[in-house]
């Protein structure tokens, strides 16, 4: 068992935890989007917690407690830490429910369906779409937290496949793992915070994706509860046997049933990941770097490939006190012809794949710059969010936008994106996850934030409608790996297309024919951006 | 443009073509399940051929013509060969309908639905498993054969992925690629036969798959032309924007709709792929050799081990006229310790993988035998099925089987389907998908051939339905690559359960409201084994 910390409430992470805002970086949105201020954070203790509607009894003893409820009314996406630290969340769920076996969590939905009681599957709670965030409405609802139902159930080690309750949390499943000398290697930023059953709700991808692919290629069986049916999909290594019900399932956010369990594919545990920096001299010189690596299917495991303006900043983040050595660095660097243009790629393996990587690289005019940039990465890679709630202490707000494209359409999307935002922004990009006919695209913008909320709320709903319009518009999927939830749904169906919405439709109504289950994500096209 | 070659009508593959049995295999049967003749085959131009039922005038001109009509009855598994060279079909189409494009598919479909006209999608026709049989009924019934949807529509050679109409067959995806530099690498046995859509529809995994993987991971976009519906699926790299439309899609069967067109995943042209055969002492050997291999994900792009029994067919058929020489190679093989237990492995990769690999077999006592079998395989690997039709005119029966599960359940499962079968038949076997976390089992057996027909059926389906009985008991899918067709309809229930059924049902409602797509596979559970 991993020693259990408390999670902060209305910022990410764990009490104790904290990532102050490098002074370079504050200088630098200073310098680009003006002074600001710090948005004010009240304390959750003096908020005004409406009481509960009341549940039916057949829902039995849910915690009614008013801060647990204010813990599950909302995701992490920005304007839920906006809401959570002000104050101002619309509305929560009128209980917690934690079960505690599969067979308690079917009475749950049963007696949901029964009194029409809105159901919010909760995991981590660590959507940054509004996935598990609690709508007004007439209907009471619940969040039926599955943290109860956590553990390893089964490891067959020939097989490699394990079996886990799912709502086991990252760093327990590779703990449990690693003990016997296994991994999953999924690693999404969220890890320390997410469940299985959570990643597998919203068709996660780990950073290690390149290596181990997403969660949909790591599920191998499933077991789903719902209010009108349940599916046990068993574990195969493939199957002709119809369609691949498991894809039905991975990316259904919670509007098909509840995940209890599931069996994923695991691998001994391999030598510790080595990463190295390499300088590309362009966007697109490093595109195409990434694009070769992964079309002669080099075995890397892992690939990011900042943007200059990601570079710079990261460079800048990485200063050392010792500024003297730093400058030496940087014109050793400029001799060697790195610029401002210079874009880093970080590539990582156990093997010896690393080496063939570096030589492609090489023959697109990258510049080896060691293994410092990619540790440094690897020790701060889960603390990375953190950073928005101290830039929200000094006035500046940050958010995440990710999509995937194929490769020749890769850099005018990149370029399209970048150019969506009116307001004043400074936008950074990576690709982090590379396939052999394409790959995504991870924007992190800042702006400066509002001391109103809902002024807050609203500039990043703007900048979000102009962003995600730019990514369809050049031929981007909704998402990689950040999921639908409530606040890409208005754009679902232009992604699936009408019918493509109708058919998901369909299983939905199969298998929660009163509609109580997260009834506000994936398939509801309102727009709730501002709520 | 391939030159187009004649099918053969009531038998395997091409007219000129034929595989005539070795004259040991034909001593090997005769001395196991004792002496035998042939099984009749009458001229079908002497086929007594009912006439067509009126269709509506609204589906304009499809083919009569009688033998246009049988040819599209049946597929190919061993009793469709067995009734169509016997003349004893119980039903045809009443028509064949070649549209040439998209929206004369959506027209068809549309008329179909209103008049009530049976619709069975038709690629190539190879089915073995009944998934594109004519089942007598009340309804008329039409074969829409896609042969006219054909060709290349886009070639994206930066993304590696490649736009076919769906009836393209695969020498003419491999030989457009090819001409640009690049492959699919999708060889199934029909790869002569049978189309992208055809392997879409029945979720086909290539001999290649190791290095490629099945359709499923080959096919990034498609289109479906549905009686109720039209799902345009684009091709993204990865998404998070839902479950994956195309799962549900991939391995359908027809009942969903008619896949029109897809993009798949090509890759730039490899080297000519190397084959080098391995002996390994024993199956659990073999098997273990086969799991370390995939598990330290040895990049091969084949691997194929034999059981004792097939190994000892190989080998004999392999067996050259040069009689002296074989008896010293055997000699210096049993010196080396292979004996009658020894399994051959073939591995094929088109670069340093091999090495790899054979070093990995020399640790499970694996003795390399070099390149000659698997060259010998290489050659012939699209001409093994046309041996069921010279076994036929020997009086001996051949049909296969074939399965997935996870490693630690292989050999039991192996033991399991050997023992199934009451009657007397020879049963090879071979692993020739291999996954980290499991691999496929294929069965081919053996049986006299009763001379009257419906005895030859009923014989078959009796040993038809041990084996999956086997299959099943022992922890095996319903099938790996060769679908659930009619034949396997009965028993997809079990593998998907109660629900998993419930929610294909109700998707393909959505698009067929009026059940006229191809109605008796997937979902019908009524045993046709017979018919």
């Amino acid at each position: 068992m991993i020693e259990s910390r408390r999670r902060r409430l209305g910022a990410w992470g764990f009490e104790g935890v904290d990532y102050p805002v490098p002074t370079p970086l504050l200088s630098l949105l200073n310098e680009r989007l003006g002074a600001s201020v710090g948005l004010p954070r009240a304390a959750p203790s003096r908020f005004e917690i409406p009481p509960p509607t009341p549940l039916p009894e057949s829902l039995g003893n849910g915690s009614q407690e008013p801060l647990d409820r204010l813990a599950h009314a909302r995701g992490q996406g920005l304007t839920d830490l906006v809401r959570l630290r002000t104050g101002t969340v619309p509305a929560l769920p009128d209980a917690v429910l934690r079960p505690s076996s599969e067979a308690e969590v079917e009475a749950i939905l049963r007696a949901c369906a029964a009194a029409g009681v809105r159901v919010i599957p909760w995991g981590g709670g660590t959507s940054v779409t509004g996935g598990v965030n609690v709508v007004p409405g007439d209907k009471p609802l619940v969040s039926l937290d599955l943290e109860r139902l956590s553990g390893l159930v089964d490891l067959d080690e020939r097989s490699g496949l394990a079996t886990f309750l799912a709502g086991t949390f990252g760093p327990e499943i590779e703990s449990v793992l690693g003990a016997r000398g296994f991994t999953l290697g999924h690693f999404p930023q969220s890890f320390e915070l997410s469940t299985l059953g959570g990643w597998i709700a919203t068709r996660a991808s780990g950073q290690e994706s390149l290596g181990y692919g997403g969660i949909e290629r790591l599920v191998a069986g499933l077991d789903v509860v719902a209010p009108a049916g349940k599916l046990l999909i068993p574990a195969f290594p493939a199957s002709a046997a119809g369609p691949d019900l498991r894809q039905v399932v991975v990316g259904s956010e919670g509007r098909l049933g509840v995940v209890t369990r599931a069996t994923v594919r695991v691998r001994r545990r391999p030598p510790a990941l080595v990463i190295k920096g390499t300088l590309l001299p362009s966007w697109e010189a490093g595109v195409e770097g990434a694009r070769e690596i992964v079309q002669r299917r080099v075995p890397l495991d892992l690939l990011r490939l900042s943007d200059a303006a990601e570079t710079g900043v990261a460079l800048t983040l990485g200063l050392r006190k010792d500024r003297a050595r730093d400058r030496i660095v940087r014109r050793l660097l400029s001799l060697r012809g790195v610029t401002e243009k210079s874009c880093m790629m970080l590539c990582g393996a156990t093997g010896d794949a690393l080496q063939e990587s570096l030589a492609i690289l090489k023959t697109h005019g990258g510049v080896a710059v060691g293994a410092s940039p990619g540790r440094k990465w690897l020790a701060d890679r889960f603390r990375h969010p953190y950073l928005r709630d101290s830039l929200l202490d000094s006035g500046y707000a940050t958010d995440t936008l990710e999509t995937a494209t194929r490769w020749s359409r890769i850099n005018e999307l990149y370029e399209r994106v970048r150019r969506a935002f009116e307001e004043p922004v400074v936008v950074l990009c990576h690709v982090s996850h590379p396939y052999e006919d394409g790959a995504s695209l991870y924007f992190t913008f800042f702006f400066r934030c509002p001391r109103d909320p809902e002024e807050a709320t609203s500039r990043w709903a703007k900048l979000k409608r102009a962003a995600t319009a730019a990514i369809l518009a050049g031929g981007g999927t909704l998402s990689h790996h950040h999921g639908v939830g409530m606040w890409h749904a208005p754009w679902y169906e232009s992604e699936v297309g009408r019918d493509g919405l109708r058919l998901v439709e369909k299983v939905a109504a199969a298998f929660d024919p009163t509609r109580i289950l997260n009834p506000h994500v994936l398939l509801d096209p309102t727009d709730r951006l501002e709520i």
